[in-house]
């Protein structure tokens, strides 16, 4: 058999069953594989990424390309848009200029010292790890030209060839970098090829076989992930916390109604004007609000969002993630509700049901609400570092106030609703609620996003409390920019 | 009692009745309620939506203040922000300068002609008709000031006030305009006040008042929701087909393989041209593709998207909708899926789904599928207006042909996944898709979105003559321009 024969028939043999792999993952609604293409100018990455809409359904096909952050984006975290474009489920999506674009390019031409270029793939090998935990399958590949054709770069014959096909590459490079590139590639190969994701090289100098190899790359990671054998990240670094936050508190507090109306309207007119101001369109703010049921959190975040413009505030109540939600990553669906500039959000329950609920319920497993700490310090951090000032608040009730509570509303006809029987069950696990609210508070209490704990026996005194809080925080922050 | 008592006492009730409607409009996830609050400028439209954010539980509050449409929004159909932005199914959705904020003012400003305003309100009265048929409720309040304050214009004492409260309206509409603009409203109010949703008038010069009178009006709708008693429209214009368009085809058309080879070669070469014309940029393409089981879709939806730069592509498979959008407008969906300019969207299935699987299987009234005509027309028609280029596919097959296509599928190892019960199931209602399909075509085959029916018995046919029609109708466009 000739050579081209052979080529078509293993060509057609890997096309079937890439087919059928892919159906599969679809029909499984396992996490998604992500294909990161990236390599040498011209190294044909366009070229690879037709060939898969070729051979494969185009309908769990999903395919980004990023150039430099664009409007919105270059306000919002570095990794937002990435976080918001992950293909879904089931589905194939291949990234044009990743999240390693950028640094690459900067560190390329000597604006990125090594030092902050080392600090932005350990962020990025976080990230990863933050994924494969979560089912996405990585395959970062690296397209390049063997050392015949790199000599003669970019060559002319293929230049040609590309233009006749009306097939130009999307220029990342240009020539004259390409050196500098290769150099720059090797540095962020050695720091981000990790056990769970690593470097691919894919020698692209014959196109058949390259889409061959990666062709063949991706079924077995298909495969893999369909016998359940994807690598995931088994570490963790957190601490069980060793004192109790909430035993220390003084739960006596108490204002009068009348103190409490001026206060009232005190923190509520600065907080009014201080939204209003004009350096505030350069910040966000996020509240997160957490608590025992009946805790009071809903009182008090109507407190706080009555004098706020309704046109820049979104309130978020975190329910059960619904079927889609669960098939994504956990953070998901919070880094979609991240304030864009001059926005509030506010999160009534949020992002640390991971380490609370979901801890305590069981509905993950041991090691991810462990990793969930620092994947949260690192959205946080991320969300700092982009503008956002967060304010958390832990509202604090006794287990004998909230037992009086629930007696309340179960008495009034209006406030019967607000309570469920699973309000009665989590009152059974009142004590793994403390121990899960000191780990938390433990791990994720940065100087960045501070925990407030309040004691709010008394709803007033925790009201007022919450809003002077933020109206602190807030004051403080504009005042530096 | 005096007054202010019993003004408060009344407040109080109210609020309690109303979160416990909120809360029961949220547990059985009806469609939401949409609050249009449109009004004479300083006329306190924002003053009442804050006073819904101090009563009701935030969590299911969205505001949303429409101003001039921005950057993609412009060059998208007008209605397309408000589909994309409509509440989530059990919550409440206060809309600051809706649907009618722009045609009111070009009205008032004798920038628009009486007959174009005519034929915007009919557009307006029917996207509104869909959404009540789709369960959405809509409250349209017009604020008002009483003759005495508007005299006065604008309110001296009033403008202080809101000034110190730092509760400044948005500006609509300047002083010089109060007239033209109330002269507009009532014709407005006229063209588009239906049974289903008529304007309210609201006297606005009491805040307290008005503030009862709307939450009272809000609770009484909520309710109705709550029994069933929505209104919704009845009306449909369809016609059943007298002819069958299945029958009449000729199905022995045949290509050679290397006539094929060749064809195909030619029309991927001038599709992928076309695509990178620089005119394409202002345009966009969307191809529509349906037809029974095992009619070619995908490998047709394959020969035209393999030329295409997977940038610019994204093909979406049609399934059965999931429960988050089950919950939502049918159309929804679709509207999130439209392509930007300069990109091309293919639906594998489509929004024809209504008037085929959702009519046959029974998945919505009888009322519904046969008012989804006039939907889908109205949808193509904001599409064609907006740039789109709208081309839809039937790929007709024997029943003969299917059957031996399935029995070729159940034999081969590798496409019997591509083979399901359903697709048996199906089979035995062909008369019916028959009948579906006719209908259809002749309620939808429009001169700005005409459907395409290509007899499929021969693959090679089929997929060239879509090619072919893709390349003519886009290089007509293209030339217009």
């Amino acid at each position: 058999m000739s050579k081209h024969k052979s080529l078509k028939k293993q060509r057609e043999a890997l096309c079937e069953d890439l087919l059928e792999a892919q159906f599969e993952l679809q029909k499984a609604n396992l996490g998604p594989v992500l294909l990161l293409v990236s390599g040498n100018d011209l190294a044909g990455k366009a070229e690879l990424i037709y060939t898969f809409y070729e051979w494969l359904d185009n309908r769990y096909l999903n395919t980004r390309a990023f150039t430099l952050p664009q409007g919105i984006e270059r306000k919002m975290p570095r990794l937002w848009r990435y976080w918001r474009s992950l293909p879904p489920a089931g589905t194939l999506g291949f990234y044009l200029g990743s999240w390693y674009h950028q640094p690459l390019i900067q560190l390329s031409r000597g604006r990125m010292s090594d030092t902050r270029f080392k600090s932005e793939m350990e962020q990025v090998t976080r990230f990863e790890n933050q994924l494969a935990a979560e089912g996405v399958t990585l395959l970062k590949l690296w397209l390049h030209l063997d050392d015949d054709h790199a000599q003669h770069y970019p060559p002319r014959e293929q230049q040609k060839q590309y233009d006749s096909l009306a097939m130009r590459e999307w220029g990342e490079f240009s020539t004259t970098e390409y050196t500098k590139v290769r150099e720059a590639a090797k540095r962020m190969s050695e720091l981000t090829s990790t056990p769970i994701a690593p470097w691919i090289q894919v020698d692209s100098s014959d196109a058949e076989a390259r889409d061959l190899y990666v062709g063949k790359l991706l079924l077995k990671a298909i495969k893999q992930k369909l016998q359940g054998k994807d690598a995931v990240p088994e570490e963790h670094d957190w601490q069980p916390s060793k004192s109790d936050r909430l035993e220390q508190l003084d739960y006596d507090h108490e204002l009068k109604k009348d103190v409490y109306k001026r206060e009232l309207e005190h923190y509520q007119h600065r907080l009014r004007d201080l939204a209003r101001h004009p350096a505030f369109q350069k910040s966000s703010l996020l509240l997160v609000f957490e608590g025992a049921d009946a805790a009071g959190k809903g009182g008090t975040i109507r407190r706080i969002t009555h004098c706020l413009d309704p046109r820049m505030l979104r309130v978020h109540g975190t329910r059960a993630p619904t079927e889609e939600e669960r098939s994504q990553p956990y953070l998901l669906r919070f880094w979609r509700r991240i304030p864009a500039p001059g926005k509030v959000v506010v999160l009534d329950r949020s992002y640390y049901g991971r380490v609370l609920v979901e801890r305590i319920e069981g509905f993950c497993s041991d090691l991810r609400w462990q990793q969930a700490y620092g994947e949260i310090n690192d959205f946080e951090a991320q969300l700092h570092k982009a503008g956002t000032l967060i304010i958390k608040f832990w509202l604090a009730i006794t287990p004998e106030e909230q037992l009086s509570r629930f007696e309340d509303r179960e008495k009034s006809p209006t406030k019967r609703y607000k309570l469920t029987d699973e309000d009665w069950r989590n009152r059974d696990k009142w004590s793994d609620y403390v121990n899960a609210m000191n780990d938390m508070v433990e791990n994720t209490a940065t100087p960045q996003a501070p925990w407030h704990v309040i004691p709010s026996t008394d709803k007033r005194y925790a009201r007022i409390q919450a809003l002077r809080i933020v109206c602190d925080t807030l004051q403080k922050r504009l005042k530096q920019s």
